[in-house]
């Protein structure tokens, strides 16, 4: 997909890179120094720090489950401090800036209170500002939504402000400036010899982050790769990273040899359930999977198995905090469906390999189960796309399995991906 | 004058009574039982605690001289954390409930940032929100700007966001929740003995206000007075207090013998400014006053001397933070009056005795200057009004002045306005 790029640059500082008065200063430097280079910049914000935990457990102090229409307007709050903050900040190194609430800047949102979606950006008012001159400061996060109130995108939404704004403005890239130093081969709190990826392509990001690397918020890199927005992750407080680049095509343009695999991930945020014993009929695993999805609750991977003659079992996984509101669907599906029992397993991780180059090898799958076969690993579950191979391990196995697969497949290796 | 009442309540909660979950809860609680007795209720909340304040030194940590638009965008998160988390805890009790910051309440501000006057109310969505029988909790303090940014109302804006939706709602009262018990005839930290009153009239809340009791914002009662708003002022944890009524006629209607001293008030924020040996001719007042007057800087009380022939002495009290940026403007008529020098004595207090009653009775200046006299507190300025009587004295006699004046005018004696 081709577009015509504008001289807009958006630069998203994660709430890490704004928590204290030095972080704040700093940041308004990197923006000034983006700005003196004869760009127009929009920047996006996030709540400072821990602000956005600590405002959520103070309404919990008030009511275990707050109203969700009110919890979005203390929640935006964090948001509209960060934009001040920087403002102030930016404007004392004498350049021109004004910031604006996500309603200010046009972002329309739907109904969903706490986990809203991005409908629309009218950037008339931003695009008034920029004209005159000024670096305009958004709130990520929020929006307006129909009925005027105010609306937050969940967690990541920052990053979805960042992004949809590149994309409605058709600027030149987005700039995320986070904790880290970009995209990881693997995560390096756990495994020690990941490298950072100079590029990797939207569906890998995506992989990746639906596999468990925290980085990007997926929403985010949906719409990037939907109206080609490059995306650059670094780190903050390093203006001399390079970062790795979110692109269409990856490393693929980058490298000389292209790696069949791209990073690995694990996620032990999976809770594995399982309904026994369920006497068989026709549209009995819809019937359970739409009461869950109509809760609003992702179920990740399933497996279905025929234990003995006319009696199934069926076994998925959800995210922990989702076990909760399950509960209640869970024990009255078991009643319609007969089943004898349900059973939950918090004990297990989800680990996956992720790359484009998968396409193109044979065998990739078969390797990555001989590996863990080879270490005693059992995998109680498997789920593929074009791009990534899934299984579901114990838990305890799963750092050292991470750890096996970033070697068996090269990830360790002086890069294959280090052409700048 | 006379107006219709409706059934709305409006009732605003300091920042004090705001400050913790448990007064939270409190504060709901005083809301529901007002709720269940089947009025219309508007609350209008401030931020909690010290949020306000520890905002303004957040910002003093990025630039000692925060731009003014980008600290309201700061400020009023204050106010939007604590109605969200007041209509959760109502919300909580089973009440339906609904918060609104001020621009969603339609209330219009001017272009002053940080200290912008209401400029109109269109209530129509908080009308709304009544109709479908919820409670409507309003952010006070702020408001939306003719270019719609958020503009705050100054020190005590909340009391002013209460009243002016009171005039405009014909509330048949605006009650203020806070952390004293109402209007007593002398600050009850300096004077033991003082009394709560339980009525006081519109002007002398004004004039106290202005000698220095700060309870209410001058500017709230003076819409209270001009729209004919009740207020009562009470503790915001003592459902049982009657707490102190601010209405027209003040006690008058309410006691068989009309006191004449209501109240004393001492104000140790003054500053007193002398420009020395200067050379009359017409107009040099006017130009020294009008020069303060373009800078915003409130001038209250006045003294013209001449010294020595032709050579006189302007001496005038100017408030306390006003002398910073009183200065350079000081400085240039010092120039150009050819004045000998400017001199500031911040070892001032301004001690003022206050009540309609003076009106029907004369001697009532004697009297208060000959109590101060009779214990060698020496007066350098004097200024009456109607109603008021303020005199400048040493700070280090204030208290002692306070005390005194508070026993001369029989203030101390069991009530004389204790009908309620």
């Amino acid at each position: 997909m081709l577009r015509r790029k504008s001289n807009i640059l958006v630069m998203k500082f994660g709430g890490t890179s704004v928590e204290t008065p030095d972080k704040i200063r700093h940041a308004a430097e990197r923006v000034v120094h983006a700005r003196r280079g004869g760009r127009r910049i929009v920047v996006v914000v996030s709540a400072p720090g821990r602000m956005t935990d600590d405002l959520i457990s103070l309404a919990k102090q008030i009511v275990p489950q707050p109203d969700q229409r009110e919890l979005d307007m203390l929640l935006a709050t964090g948001e509209q401090v960060g934009i001040a903050l920087l403002t102030m900040a930016i404007k004392a190194k004498n350049v021109d800036a004004i910031s604006l609430t996500g309603p200010q800047a046009g972002i329309a949102a739907d109904d969903r209170h706490t986990r809203a979606h991005i409908t629309g950006i009218r950037p008339n008012k931003l695009l008034q500002e920029l004209k005159k001159g000024r670096v305009v400061i958004v709130a990520g996060f929020q929006g307006l939504n129909p009925r005027e109130d105010i609306a937050t995108l969940g967690r990541g939404g920052s990053d979805l402000t960042a992004v949809a704004l590149a994309a409605v403005l058709k600027a030149e890239r987005c700039d995320i400036f986070t904790d880290v130093r970009g995209i990881y081969t693997a995560d390096p709190s756990l495994v020690p010899e990941a490298r950072l990826l100079s590029h990797i392509s939207y569906d890998e990001m995506l992989e990746l982050a639906s596999a468990g690397a925290q980085v990007m918020q997926p929403r985010s890199i949906e719409i990037a790769k939907k109206f080609s927005v490059p995306i650059r992750v670094s780190h903050a407080l390093n203006p001399k990273d390079l970062g790795s680049w979110i692109t269409a095509q990856g490393q693929e343009k980058h490298s000389m040899e292209e790696a069949v695999v791209t990073g690995v991930a694990l996620d032990r945020n999976q809770i594995k359930v399982t309904l026994r014993d369920i006497p068989d009929r026709p549209g009995m695993a819809a019937e359970l999977f739409s009461a869950l999805g109509q809760a609003h609750i992702n179920v990740d991977m399933i497996i279905q198995s025929a234990a003995k003659g006319n009696i199934n079992d069926i076994s998925f996984t959800i995210s922990k905090e989702d076990l909760g509101p399950s509960q209640k669907i869970l024990a009255s599906v078991q009643r319609e469906l007969r089943a004898g029992s349900v059973e939950t397993d918090a004990r297990v991780a989800k680990i996956s390999i992720v790359g484009v180059g998968m396409k193109k090898h044979s065998g990739v799958a078969g390797k990555m189960f001989k590996v863990l076969a080879d270490h005693r690993i059992n995998i109680q579950m498997i789920a593929t796309s074009e791009i990534k191979i899934s299984c579901i391990i114990a838990s305890d196995q799963g750092k050292n399995a991470l750890k096996l697969l970033h070697q068996a497949f090269g990830l360790h290796r002086a890069s294959l991906n280090s052409s700048v």
